[in-house]
């Protein structure tokens, strides 16, 4: 067996075989010209042989994503490749192309998967949409609106920013306020699923009032696409992004997009080019429209289970998938509440998939969270930013969402709340839970 | 059975659950305040209902990639995921690198597989290492040389074309010379093994120069990294990246970068933003590192999948690995050579994994191509750029690169040759390959 990275084997040095020491970096060797330098904190840990075959640990996914991944998509997964401009692949290309429509509610011809997760789709629909100088109202009230206006800035763009607390949502009147403050606004961008808040955005109204003045509407429906409406022809979205590893229940690694012909537009019109060449929709649409331009190697096998999480996603149909991702999260929500727990989000705008719950005076938020893991092998997560360490994060995206993973995570949070001193009603949270599932 | 996109169902609209139909984009709607747009082609074929399952057609993937993977990495791939921060997937990530730095031979901390295909690793090297401004000597001789210079552009660089014919390699005078022409270099690209050529670039002397005037060294390693020697300190390259789905045997979807100390130093002194925050390695590698901040949702799957490619390839030796592509390419090319055929690429310059082949006047590539993928379901590449029309390209990569496929991909080239015209002795080039392997 071969030894990766021992500190006390021999090691064979200067010939194409040898194998390879971790070690800090950070000294500069003697001969380099460029001091001064403080290595960003990255170590790596020793590793001294080929390590066996991974077993990764039976784990229920209730976490802001990955979510439960069916095994019909894992099968899939794992078929055979055929090459990227196979007339095969380019078929099932189409078929893709088309599910996606389906679930965007969308009639967009350049809808596809870009090759990278739900932030590669935020950057693809942002530098190409935004020009240097661009006025963009973003909305700010969680993790992902912050990154949004850094995506922005970054590609030149001036963002600015409506601010809600975390927790809260945009309301229009500030979105109209902030476009009167610009000279020339060129999108408005807002995240429908705040998956760091729980926070259920309405899109709508914006979208109108970015058409208003001249803008265009962008919307991170990341964790919302395949758990709750999302309606970009008739909402007025003019470009949309998502992850696969939310509410299709697929593997996280690609990011499907859809652009619009007002965005398309906007497109044809740039005076400047995109400065990203991985993510240029124009670029890219040679490939998934019908020149099939080689531009990069698509994921083939990520490219096949995103195509069967859709399939399922269509046999189940959207309405019902609403629907169970509603009834799902009512039941979660009366369970929380008999154990004494509230959601950060404000009512009204609660989302279906993704709860984040106030973790209350004197409960350790990780022990928790470890607790959950070792003890009963469930995923759910911890807060963000301002977050941090005050919610825990619990997912029921897709798969995830089933009546058996409510009752399990309320089980397991009742014994962990007793474990943590919290005096809590045994059974009462399943019964509650039960109570909406029952009505 | 729900129906997607058909024409002549009822198609329920307006709610959530309705069915999206293709169309052609381009004409813009009335309201619209942007007009004048020509839509890029685009078209999307119809779908009319749910497709079936998946049966992707039985390939023998001899083109630039994809290559064959093994079943091992297929059923690595197909295992239930875990979280991206879960402590299994972190001491896996871990066992990732220390893999990767094996492959690369490299003691580089920063060291781990993008999250996204080989040309985003491309951009993720030059959007950290260059600032508006700097001055890049890039070496341009196929496709992938041109590309860089297209990022380096994009990246606000100064790109500074080092050219030399397709098939041909740049010369380290050329280099040299470049350098010279230069006020200050940062970089010195080149591209070890230009796949669309089969040109086989050297790197020492390169890099040497490139330090010699103060520049760091990038190598665009995606088709050498696993079946060629690729030692990235050894011979002073300071970044690289690579791609998973050429001689590592796994599918596409991760690009394996590395980082040496000169690099990071690079970094550390950037007086600009990384202009994507998708690649910005000071944010990866804070996921990457120990830190285990959150970045974005790493491809659980893809891992699962580089990581027992990663295997086999340790299994296998690194030196046992590239003498089995040398000899394979080395029966093929003499295989080729008895049906009349000749490689593209320079002599004493010429890959051992990817073969470009000039096709012979009055052969049609076309149609020689699509033979051999429809009656023998072989898969190889054809030209790209000035070469298209000009040459195939046959992959022998990882997986592929197997005595059965040299034979089996000979015996199918003899017959197409043969279909179109050319007096082809039976057998010959099986025999011309075979004395290869009876040495």
């Amino acid at each position: 067996m071969l030894v990766v990275g021992a500190r006390d084997v021999p090691v064979r040095s200067g010939d194409a075989g040898r194998l390879a020491r971790p070690r800090r970096v950070g000294k500069l060797s003697a001969g380099s010209t460029r001091g001064g330098f403080v290595a960003p904190r990255v170590k790596c840990a020793p590793v001294t042989a080929i390590p066996g075959e991974f077993a990764p640990p039976a784990r229920l996914l209730l976490g802001p994503g990955p979510s439960e991944v069916h095994p019909r998509v894992l099968r899939a997964m794992s078929a055979p490749l055929v090459g990227h401009l196979d007339p095969a692949f380019i078929a099932m290309m189409e078929e893709v192309k088309a599910l996606l429509r389906f679930v965007f509610a969308t009639e967009n011809t350049l809808t596809f998967p870009v090759s990278g997760t739900g932030s590669a789709g935020m950057e693809a629909c942002i530098v190409n949409l935004v020009e240097p100088g661009d006025e963009v109202v973003v909305g700010v009230n969680g993790v992902f609106g912050t990154r949004m206006a850094d995506v922005i800035e970054r590609a030149g763009g001036v963002a600015v920013r409506v601010e809600a607390p975390w927790g809260r949502v945009v309301r229009p009147e500030q979105v109209e306020a902030a476009l009167r403050k610009c000279r020339r606004p060129k999108l408005v961008a807002l995240v429908h699923a705040e998956t760091s808040t729980g926070a259920w955005q309405p899109l709508p109204d914006a979208a109108r009032l970015a058409h208003e003045h001249g803008a265009l509407f962008l919307a991170d429906c990341v964790t919302s696409l395949g758990g709750a409406p999302v309606e970009v022809d008739r909402w007025g979205i003019d470009a949309a992004y998502s992850g696969t590893q939310k509410c299709l229940s697929c593997p996280p690694g690609l990011a499907p997009i859809t652009f619009g012909p007002r965005a398309l537009a906007a497109l044809g019109k740039r005076t400047t080019r995109v400065q990203s060449w991985y993510l240029d929709l124009t670029l890219l649409s040679q490939y998934w429209g019908e020149e099939r331009v080689y531009h990069h190697t698509a994921p083939i096998s990520m490219n096949y289970a995103l195509r069967e999480a859709l399939r399922l996603v269509a046999e189940e149909g959207l309405e019902a998938r609403f629907a169970r991702h509603g009834k799902n999260h009512e039941a979660l929500a009366a369970g929380l509440g008999a154990l004494g727990l509230a959601l950060a989000a404000e009512e009204g705008h609660r989302l279906p998939m993704l709860n984040a719950v106030t973790v209350p005076d004197g409960v350790d938020e990780a022990r928790v969270r470890t607790r959950l893991l070792a003890e009963h092998g469930i995923e759910i997560g911890g807060g963000l930013g301002p977050m941090k360490g005050k919610v825990w994060r619990i997912g029921l995206m897709g798969e995830s969402s089933r009546r058996a993973h409510v009752l399990t995570v309320l089980a397991a949070l009742e014994d962990a709340l007793r474990a943590e001193g919290r005096r809590v009603p045994p059974g009462a949270a399943l019964a509650a839970a039960q109570s909406v599932y029952a009505a």
